[in-house]
This record gives C-alpha cells, sequence and structure tokens, in this order.
C-alpha cells in the first residue's frame, strides 16, 4: 500500500463520529463516515430503568471506540431535545425529565457529544445523505406507530425556538377528533399512522365480508390485525388492504398539503414502518396532496420520494451532526 | 454643525432603502433607515390595470429618490414570489402571472430590487424592528380578510423551496369545512380571519335575539355588519360580540399551537385589522393555545404578542430585505 493510500485511510478514521439512536426498544449505534457510510454498527435491547439506559449508551460507544478513532457522538432519542442539544426535556416512553444527556453521557466518554430529537436526526440523515440528497429544504414524514417529522429549511435543520420543531404528528387535522397520546383531539398521527391504519381495519374487520383474507391471516381476530399484515395482503391484491392503505395514503397526502402551505419543502420524503407500502400508499399520498394542495394550480409543486436511508437514517443523521459540534 | 455631524447625516441618508408595500387597494412606500425607521411616506390608490401598478410603483420610487439618496429598493407584494426573489408567480388580486416584477423597476430606476411576499416582509419587519426584535424565531399572524403570515427561523425568513413558504392561512383545519378562496375547503383563514368573524355574525344576527344592538349599529341589516363594527361593540362590553371575537380567538389559539408543533416559534405576533381588538381577541387566543398545544405541560411556551409595526411593517420589512442585496 502506497503511503498516500495509508495517510488517506488514517484520515478517515480520524473524521469518524458515531451515531446513537434511542428509541423505546432498541438502541442502535454506528459508526459513521463524512460521506453517511456505517462501518461497523452495534444494537442493544433498551433497558427498562433510565439508568440502564444511561449506562447502555455509554457502554455501547466505548465499544465502539475500541475500534474506530472517533471525534464526536451524536445521540438521537425519542423526546423533546432542549434548543442548546444538551438536555432531554421530556421522553415520552423513557424516563427521562431535564435529564443532562450531553455532559453525563461526555463526561464518561471524554468525547463531545450533541444530543437531538431521533426523527430530526433521521430527516438530517436523508437529507445529507438519502432522499433529499440533491435538495435544499426537506420535510421528512415517518410513518409508524405514531407520525414524527423533521424539517431542513434552507440547508439548515429547523430545530425551533425551544428545540422541539418537527413535530408534524400533532398539528390538528379533525377538531374534536380522535383522542391522541399528546393529551389532545384530533392530531394528525391519529389519521395518517400505522395506529390509524390498523384501527381503520379492526373497525372494518367485524362489520365487512370483504375483510375475510385479513381476518384469517388474524387468525379470525381483529384484535390480531397489525400493520405488516395490511402491508402484505395489499401488496399480494387485496382490495380491503389496499383500501385501507389508500386511506391511509389521503390523509397522509392532505396533511403534507398543509405542511406545504406552512413549510414549502422542494423535496417530501416518506419514511417508517408504513412506508414499506411503497407505490400503494405513495400513489395514493401523491393524488391526494395534489387535490388538496392550497393553489396547486399556481405554485411549483415539491417531489415526493420514498425515504431511502430505512432505520438507519437517525443514527446516521446524528452521526453527522455531531461532525459540527464546536465547544 | 461639526463636521462629523454632517458626516454622519450624509452616512445615514446614504444608507436608506425604500420598501414599497403593493396591496390591492393601495400602493404604499416609505425610504427606510437602517434602523427601520421611516423617514418619508408615499401612499397611492393601487390601480386597476397591471401595466398601471408597475407604473405607480416606478413612480413613487423616483418620487422618494428625489429627495433621498437610496441603495436599493425592496417590494412586499401579496402573492407567490419565486425563490430567486424576481418574479410574482401568482397574485390572487392583480394581474401578475409569471411577471418578472424586479428586472421590470430595476431596468426603469437603476437601483437593485427585490420582491418579496408582503406577509413575509411584514414578518421581518415585526422581527427586526418590531414585536419580535428580542426573538431569534418569529412567527407573525395577520388577521384581516384572510389570514397572512411570515416566519423567521434562527434569525432568516423562511421563504421555502420555491418561495412561497408561511402560508399559514392555508392549512386545513377542518376536513370538508368552508370553501375557500384558494380552491380548497376548511382552511385556516376560513375560521379565523375578519371574514369568518362576519360571517358568523351575520348569522347570528338572523337568529340571535342578543344581536340587536350590532344589528342596530348595521341598520337593521345583517350584510351591513362590518369587522370594525363588532370590533368596537365589543370593546364597549357588548356580550354577543365579546362572544364572537372570543369565538375567532379560540380559532386563532387552536390553530396557533398546530403551528407551535410544526415550527416551534419563540414569539408569536399578531397583526392585521382584527389585532385591533387587541387584549379581547389576544386573551382568548392565549387560553385557547395552552389547551390546545400538544404536550403543553412538557415543553417550554413561546410568547403571544401582539405586532407593533401596525400596517407599515411590510414597507419597513422589505426596505430592509433589500439592504443585503448582492448583486
Amino acid at each position: 500500500m502506497p503511503f498516500d493510500e495509508i495517510d488517506k485511510r488514517r484520515t478517515e478514521r480520524m473524521s469518524l463520529t458515531i451515531g446513537v439512536d434511542v428509541g423505546g426498544t432498541k438502541i442502535a449505534a454506528g459508526a459513521v463516515t463524512p460521506d453517511g457510510e456505517v462501518v461497523e454498527r452495534l444494537r442493544r435491547q433498551t433497558p427498562d430503568d433510565v439508568a440502564g439506559v444511561d449506562s447502555t449508551i455509554v457502554d455501547v460507544v466505548r465499544d465502539l471506540t475500541q475500534r474506530h478513532e472517533v471525534k464526536a457522538v451524536g445521540i438521537g432519542a425519542a423526546g423533546w431535545i432542549s434548543a442548546d442539544r444538551a438536555t432531554v426535556i421530556f421522553a415520552p416512553n423513557l424516563d427521562w425529565r431535564d435529564t443532562a444527556l450531553r455532559d453525563l453521557v461526555e463526561r464518561q466518554i471524554g468525547i463531545p457529544v450533541i444530543v437531538e430529537n431521533d426523527a430530526n436526526a433521521a430527516a438530517w440523515g436523508e437529507f445529507r445523505f438519502g432522499a433529499g440528497a440533491d435538495a435544499d429544504d426537506l420535510l421528512l414524514v415517518t410513518v409508524g406507530t405514531g407520525v414524527g417529522g423533521g424539517v431542513v429549511v434552507d440547508g439548515q435543520l429547523m430545530r425551533g425556538a425551544f428545540g422541539v420543531a418537527g413535530e408534524i404528528g400533532h398539528f390538528r387535522v379533525v377538531p374534536g377528533g380522535h383522542e391522541c397520546g399528546c393529551g389532545r383531539f384530533g392530531c394528525f398521527e391519529q389519521y395518517a399512522s400505522g395506529t390509524a391504519l390498523v384501527r381503520a381495519a379492526r373497525e372494518r374487520a367485524s362489520v365487512d365480508a370483504a375483510a375475510g383474507p385479513l381476518l384469517e391471516v388474524a387468525g379470525g381476530e381483529p384484535d390480531k390485525i397489525t400493520g405488516p399484515m395490511i402491508t402484505r395482503l395489499a401488496n399480494s391484491g387485496d382490495p380491503m388492504c389496499i383500501d385501507l392503505l389508500g386511506d391511509l395514503g389521503t390523509w397522509l397526502g392532505e396533511g403534507i398539503a398543509s405542511l406545504a402551505a406552512i413549510l414549502d419543502p422542494g423535496v417530501v420524503a416518506l419514511g417508517g414502518g408504513v412506508s414499506e407500502a411503497g407505490e400503494l400508499l405513495m400513489g395514493r399520498a401523491e393524488r391526494a396532496f395534489e387535490a388538496a394542495l392550497p393553489g396547486s394550480e399556481y405554485r411549483p409543486h415539491l417531489q415526493m420520494r420514498l425515504a431511502t436511508l430505512g432505520n438507519e437514517a437517525g443514527l446516521i443523521g446524528a452521526a453527522d451532526l455531531a461532525r459540527d459540534v464546536r465547544r
């Protein structure tokens, strides 16, 4: 190997950062290159207690730093993060409450750390290396159990005055609508999430003869119906499941039309588990978007795309955000 | 006068810019200092024909440049403006369609020109010199015939990928709701504007005995009821008019809660004609906001304020935006 090639590889090793994605069920970590490539990945169960979560984060980072020279760590966490990216203000599924996570981890590993909301981190990942790599403005909409998202405006992650921007699952789409986990009613995620899809499927399964194939897959019990069952059947041509995904796509497209009126993104990326339904969902979402976009005839239209980084978007985005840390 | 004082004044004159606010009924222009002070103002009727509008803009600018040394001109126009701030893509109340307004005016006056959406310009004005002068992130909500607005994120005006961000009057708040001028249904401005206020008042005037005082002011004809009548009566204690403004405030606060979930501004400024109802409107808007904000208990709250620049916000903001022009 020529010397300059060795130098190059050394430089690349030097400029790795670690991304950690802390979810309610798993903690994923990876060492990531400046090009967004994950050179090693680790995955652990999320412990039930918050002390266990903190020490697991430290453990996976230490593990990776044994084999990689790393300059910074980005932690994407499902919760509200303070504007200075230091503190978890509140996490709905973990017991962090005004937890100074950045300093807590930094003290133990001796490398600069930033904390970011997981959906924001994912939006940044898709913006830098995924569906929005060619755009200046991106809206990521992740459709899973809930609806999450993140917004990139003119090349900058929109964090908001308090660090809690981009909670697109919780703008209200139906006054007095379905109750939401956030304590309010009629939030977007109550109509455009996997949870909404399953709720609609279970309701129809009890009353609609067309639900036969879906009920059969669920062993005859409406309560056993899951999102992946619906997606699978829809992809194999089941009319009711296609219809259910279509309804979800319609809500999704109409909600995105509202978001486009406010944010005017160039690209909307659809991610999350439900996006695995692919074109079946996106085709309907696009049509509903076109029909619902205010002043549609008189303005340029955004591009709707599937997200490309899958469930590594948050990890990759967090690692990349950590790259700019200056403290 | 000492020489350094003369020099100072000369420098101040040198650094004036002109702001022009082009509305459906009037064209207002002013020469503006770097501190946002309007040193001279002109006002003309908006001509019916688009050629007349263009030449009136040129006229007022020429008029001001005869008495002031001006380095750039910012035009705020009620329409969709391209991302490069050169072209009016579409204006609902004026006949501009893909009109290269910037070049058209620049050619005739020989000074750099930028064009901006009027509500964006107003948001920038309030951010720089008004209700948001102490903030990094501002949402301006103007409540007049419709609902307009603009968004400043981390010190930057959010223009969007195509220049049409901040159309907050047109996110959907009621599926299948009132028809909107934009061609869609259920837009925010159909529930939180002066038009909505008057519609509700006229409806109640026909059926509600409490409408007596309002009907009297309107000469007994529900169709003659106007927004200022309602505001005036409410301010003098009329229960039904207080109630009508309260309903408007509730829609407004609930809509702002949705916008806060998405944008997380530090300050929301309420402007436009209806905001002259002052605390009567804002008190209810604030209470509705608190009640509707998702996860309200677990996050820092924005401040809601009345806008302070009145109907000069657009002119002042456009003048200030022109200050940074580099071409």
